[in-house]
């Protein structure tokens, strides 16, 4: 299947990539890419046992490499595709943001904002989800199948 | 009035050090300071837009300076001194570390993770508030009068 540029499919596996090489590194796979006019502006993986830092999740970096890429701390412009459901700590990084759009992969049914509500974002962040899912569903379970054996 | 060391208010007028801090450098004054044992092991300031970034709040990086100091990432055996009661990413934040207590001075009623409900927290983690509450309110007032005059 050959896939349009620009299409959310697109990013997305761009988001994947960043999540395997989070899995390479011995990081629970979650990747993220921030998309600005068309381009990728940011792209992070989480990276919390590497830097010893439960606040390294892919969008905080990706969030922080955004805005440091545009000279401007708000995001209202930008598009952020992330392979799992935002937490409710990256939801409330990216309602400061005041992101454009979220696109999320999978569902985080046990850690995900949306336990909480929706309303922990910016009352004009648009979001969509469902994006590859199951590509980063199947990530995440042969991670974890992979530290419990 | 002498302080006993030690005292809930002795670690808060450190965080208050570290608000006015801030507002020197022309941020919303907000400071933390982390406890263990006693010793402070960590203490920042918010530091939005000199880093030009959203996610620099000062617990935030308060977290990330305790778990470097302390080589290992969770704070389960430590307490946090805010001087504003943190919002919702920060309250994550403070959920992802395992945080033992949080102490805050002024409740934040339009951004504070109370308005969302107290279940954001880890569910050992011990809250308290008010100490040097009026102290807290008084340089936020003070910063935004000047900030509007």
């Amino acid at each position: 299947m050959i896939l349009s540029v620009f299409s959310d499919e697109f990013f997305m596996k761009e988001a994947l990539k960043e999540a395997k090489q989070s899995a390479l590194e011995d990081e629970v796979p979650v990747g993220a890419v921030v998309v600005c006019d068309n381009r990728i502006i940011a792209r992070a993986h989480n990276l919390i046992e590497k830097l010893n830092d439960v606040t390294a999740h892919a969008e905080m970096l990706a969030i922080t490499a955004a805005a440091n890429y545009l000279g401007g701390k708000y995001l209202e412009n930008c598009s952020i595709y992330i392979t799992l459901e935002p937490c409710v700590m990256c939801a409330g990084a990216l309602n400061h943001a005041h992101i454009g759009k979220i696109i999320w992969a999978a569902d985080d049914p046990k850690k995900g904002f949306t336990i909480i509500g929706k309303n922990l974002l910016h009352p004009k962040t648009e979001i969509s989800k469902g994006v590859c899912s199951h590509e980063s569903e199947q990530l995440l379970k042969t991670f974890f199948a992979k530290k419990r054996s």
